[in-house]
């Protein structure tokens, strides 16, 4: 008569309705990725305590990128009923220092899944609906298809609530510098975060720390670089466009797969404020 | 340059990011609800631990909505920028007893926005994307606009992934009686549970508990009331169809109001199991 | 072994399958409606050959609409399956004069259904697909709800390809003047066009005519009005924002209901170029 | 004062907000294709007159295919945006004889973009909106990516109103034989239709019209092959599931790249009957 174990609500007989099934997951993606500078002072006030922006010069080295992903569980192979494995999102991350390490965190990220968001909040990723398209290569040439090498164009876009709020190009010219900061190449710590809804308890929240998250067996495919460009939009919603880039560095077109089994708890932010 | 107050991430400069805003929300709906009986074994398997199924020669009532809501904070008049303000809901609800006192719990929700969706995670609504349509009445008569009061027609579909969930229809006949198992017909005890994604502790969620939601300045307009019919679907991800209705009972129509301010915590499950 | 008769494709066997049905058509709608001027110059453009901008002082009346629309067929009772039922569109009209008569043209619409979109093609309506959210009203007074009446208020918005293109609101202060330029206060004056794709005959449309629409048993509820505001975005696909108003004028809130059977060509535009 | 030149509504200014631009339109796909055998009877039943069934022993080869579509005009580059070049299609072609001539015919297509949609209804194809996925391959190895090779397995599958009405999947094995019926291996015949809606002539169309597309500078990549699945579901407004698989045959993943500039009347189908 009881309740199979599940990961997350709904807890149901057989188990499956879990918006997220137990880890592990497994993911791959293609990636769009623009690196920008933002200014320090702006970075500074989105960082949770604990992390200090990683700045040179007063600008912090951030990236915008437009990914398409696909995902599956263990027993999964969800990818041939695609969509329920299948979802877009735009994530922007911040450089900063845990310590005397340089790190990511994503204060904003905009995905069309309900179960990427519920998994992402669960990471710490503060997710958000949002309509993201990213250009498509293809294998054969043609005025409708960028080729994956020199030469190819590729764009990504991400609305909200049918605004537009961010808009990257890249123009592929070579292979990319070995130091590129695409996804993966700095650890991401992230906040968990869940309100409490209780009577004098609205900003004493029942989770607040930061995570460290782990991919395993990650890949990464051959990334290509070139000259980008990247704009946000407003909204009054969002405050993305206070990180508005000070200068627009390079753009990079590669792909990742991975796995997410454990993360690490780095610090409780409840006794720290 | 620190953030400034947020209910939820994300943290943002000018406070107005947050996927869901501080409380008090503020709600209004149209409401399409079919009333049916579920086998109590059914109901059992689906309840957290503290409730017992309110049954009666092993029949639980229940009921499914199709909802159209609009919502609002305080400061908001976000219904002015509609695609904020609504969302569409097909919400179920179980009878169940907590103690001596017969409640609602529910154990599948689907909705189509974000915000809604968040909220209601905190809530502890165990919330799905789910695509939701109702007939809506109009001030006028025609084939193709049922009118509200006796001989209206009016139905409620939920699909996800693709495929259909729930279909109901309500053929008013007349007003409603008083005991109608309408929203805000008793208290709603809902299971707030957020997993732990660190080593070792994925059984072990941060967070699972009951809790009593309050509405306050609960409105209700006139309830009519029907024959009805109601039909789940099956789905690879669902255990919606485990609920098949032994017994449909009536449909109801009505439109409701409320605030929702403070929950109360009603047993902290971690220590219970 | 022959194709049951059907008014559009696809031809299947059960005759059920096609975009849109045969009329006639029932509709019920609440509309949102923004009238306001803009330069004659402007509307001169987007006039077809045989309609002339219906000016006074250099500025046009014209109107841009925002309708949440329910259609049936006779057989139908499609509204107890919204999804099939149910529309969203933003509408906009042009005062144009045809020959001594005022009518209203439609140099743009957008909506959110297939079956909408092929019936307006063949009516003449030049839809695209877009994104269109109206303030929804409740029998209840709650912040969430506006009343329909005075005080209320109301907001429509339409989005395409995830860029905000028009947005109004309307803040209802009394009845409307029996002049007001509501949905169906004047003859609507449509082009149908359909391109040929033949080689030399891009130019050549297979089908290029005006057309009068007639909508019987036309039903319209008390009108609402008051003050207004109204903008247009930009789009790289759009020219709406070429009609900005010069000059906003009243709102209106009311709900419609009609019939489409048969319709009445005016003149054939292929012989007149 | 007159309005440039436009291939299609709306007709406005800057000539840019035409649902369909001037041809050539350019094409590129990835395609998932599963062929399988339809009675004889359940095709010359959608079949237009003009066209007989191209069966043996009283099976017709037919195909049901998923694609990821990007398109552009010449001046284009629309792929920088991609929500307005991107869309996901799912297509059903039946054999024919066209005379001698073996060809195909489409009687049932879906499309999730507004520009497909119109475009295919002026080259003759019966678009309706559908919802459509295809699983995507990675170059990379995961348990989230099938490879594009011996092994990979890919899956498609089409809603409509929230009904799953195809799915079918492909286990690649082996490099596809010559005679592969990929999309472009035979002549496409179309039927382009548009219903008049003047008083008596319902039932006697503007255009209805046998046309062949022509796909110039067809490319086709390495052709995969491999055991496939395929099932038809149900609708209220669908007649898809008559076509159900008699047995399914081979399945393919491939891409394609193409333009369409003209195409050819092959018959005036008004005279016809």
């Amino acid at each position: 008569m009881q309740i199979r174990s599940s990961f997350t609500p709904p807890f149901a007989p057989r188990g499956r309705a879990a918006v997220a099934p137990f880890p592990p997951w497994h993911y791959a993606a293609d990636f769009l990725t623009v690196a920008f500078e933002a200014p320090e002072a702006r970075v500074a006030e989105i960082l949770p305590p604990g992390l200090a922006p990683d700045a040179r010069d007063g600008a912090v080295l951030c990236t915008a990128s437009f990914a398409a992903w696909q995902a599956s569980t263990d027993e999964g192979e969800e990818f041939l009923d695609p969509s329920r494995s299948q979802y877009n999102e735009c994530l922007v991350f911040v450089g900063a220092r845990l310590g005397d390490q340089a790190v990511f965190h994503c204060p904003y990220i905009y995905v069309d899944s309900d179960l990427s968001m519920v998994r992402g909040w669960l990471l710490g990723y503060p997710k958000k609906f949002g309509v993201v398209h990213t250009t498509r290569a293809f294998p054969l040439t043609s005025p409708a298809a960028p080729s994956l090498g020199p030469s190819g164009r590729f764009g990504g876009t991400l609305a909200l609530h049918g605004r537009r709020l961010a808009e990257g190009t890249v123009a592929i010219e070579t292979e990319a510098e070995p130091e590129a900061p695409v996804f993966g190449s700095k650890p991401i710590i992230a906040r968990r975060h869940f309100a409490s809804l209780y009577e004098g308890e609205h900003d004493r929240p029942a989770v607040d720390e930061l995570t460290r998250l782990h991919g395993e067996n990650f890949q990464i495919s051959q990334v290509w670089a070139g000259a980008a460009t990247l704009a946000f939009g407003a909204s009054p919603t969002e405050d993305l466009d206070l990180l508005a880039p000070m200068r627009v560095l390079r753009g990079y077109r590669y792909s990742v797969a991975m796995t997410n089994k454990f993360n690490t708890k780095v610090r409780d932010l409840r006794q720290a404020s």
